[in-house]
């Protein structure tokens, strides 16, 4: 495909995410909480997870406006995720996308509870009163609760705090990290797909699809601390390394690192051939991002 | 009514509830978070929440399973506020409910991942694979999301960081108590009511009377606060007053607040009588406990 068709649906499509986030993430929350929010999410971020949810709903030609719902939803789990991984009883970390991060710009207490706030926005933004069938808004809540909780998100971070200074093998390595940020990533695309009908196949395949670019995405991450500095980055490099904790280039080494993403990018291109659906382009590219980026 | 009647209805309804929370809330959730988690939330409390949903559904002959997952829901939204609000960047506390509160006993990274695990769990509960239909499911995150957002709870609890050491006027305290608490009580009754039909009058009636009691119960322990000692709160007594925040009692007096909650009774008493439903008994009866309690 021709990079700048690529690029010119990823500008549309964040233009729309962008204009849709801004309206929905409150200005008037009282006493300073809707301006933690906002800053936390409306300033700016690599915005995958709203274009794996969007390319998902373009794949099986789905609703566009549930779509645009479910991307803001995702965003504010993930960005509500970074706020509170960011605070100093977690990483204790001052810098995310080239800014302070939101308790050092609003202190703990806010920065807490405009975390809190937004996953519960999350849940909001799907289920408004009108405009989503609500057997969609039901499913959109199913998937994004699974992936966020404990058996998704919120149990990848507490095996990750419970990793530090200790050896992982490579499987013990890859379940901390599909937790942690795969099956968000995996739920990006099913929320997307979950916005039209797909057959039980394109589903699995989606699902597939969503796995490979999910394990794929935590490899780069460990590729580029240790090979990126902060300034590209945008947040702090070397802070795996530097916090002791296991990641793909300590367990396999940097070589095997890459190979094995490029191995998951194959994996995610392969899934998307017997998916069936027509209309996978954004799809496609998007795994060829995830594997080839630098920051 | 015969107080025994009541109590029966009470401990039936509570065996049913802590044993759909002990299946629901994982023991198995990875690194300690489920024991955290657990920890946090089947440690005992009044349940007052769970069994507002509880009455909310009988008051409208709804479905009792659905109402089971909502009252888990809103405990859980209740308890995770309750483990964040413990921690030391907002009130510091370490005893609740008589125990150590999470932190204390689990760590400040492990307590809050606990608590965005239970937001989490309490969307995951609501939308189970079958049991309930999709439309109520949606109504239920609905529901639950506005009160414990940016316009509920969580916006309460930025207007009561914000307002340490300043004098608020009846009005102000009474908006920030309304969304800190009285938000999530009314949703309690209001989940329960979506569990089954009601017309918008009955609607409208029970809302008047969430609100109202949402309101006597924070009055009533701003009294207690100050009229009662640790070990019967079971929490911190006489914490707002060290912390030199507003209350209802260093707005009204001791004995204007306490005639103001005997008001609000009366309001909620009378918000039943016209909502034209039959069984509203056990709303009735929790309207007086939640105003003649001790603790």
């Amino acid at each position: 495909m021709d990079a700048g068709v690529f690029d010119q649906w990823v500008q549309r499509s964040l233009h729309a995410f962008e204009q849709a986030l801004d309206a929905w993430v409150p200005a008037d929350a009282p006493a300073g909480l809707g301006d933690a929010m906002r800053y936390a999410v409306l300033g700016g971020g690599k915005r995958l997870r709203p274009l794996l949810v969007l390319a998902g709903c373009d794949a099986v030609q789905g609703d566009a406006q549930a779509a645009l719902r479910a991307a803001c939803a995702v965003e504010l789990i993930h960005a509500y995720s970074l706020v509170h991984d960011d605070m100093p009883c977690m990483d204790n970390d001052v810098l995310r996308r080239g800014k302070p991060t939101v308790h050092v710009a609003y202190g703990e207490a806010q920065a807490m509870l405009a975390g809190d706030a937004m996953q519960a926005l999350a849940f909001e933004v799907l289920t408004p009163d009108e405009g989503v069938s609500p057997a969609l808004q039901a499913r959109l809540c199913a998937l994004l609760a699974r992936a966020s909780g404990h058996a998704g998100m919120a149990g990848g971070q507490a095996i990750d705090l419970a990793s530090v200074g200790k050896c992982l093998d490579e499987q013990a390595l890859r379940d901390m990290h599909r937790r942690k940020t795969g099956v968000l990533l995996q739920a990006s695309v099913l929320m997307g797909a979950a916005c039209g009908q797909t057959s039980p196949q394109a589903w699995q395949a989606l699902s597939d699809y969503g796995a490979a670019i999910g394990l794929a995405f935590q490899v780069v991450d460990d590729i580029l601390d240790v090979t990126q500095d902060s300034a590209v980055l945008g947040k702090t490099a070397g802070k795996d390394q530097d916090a002791n904790k296991p990641t793909y280039v300590s367990v396999l080494g940097l070589e095997q690192a890459h190979a094995y993403a490029c191995r998951l990018r194959g994996q995610a291109h392969e899934a998307l051939a017997r998916s069936g659906l027509a209309s996978t382009a954004w799809l496609s590219v998007l795994a060829d991002k995830v594997v080839d980026r630098d920051n």
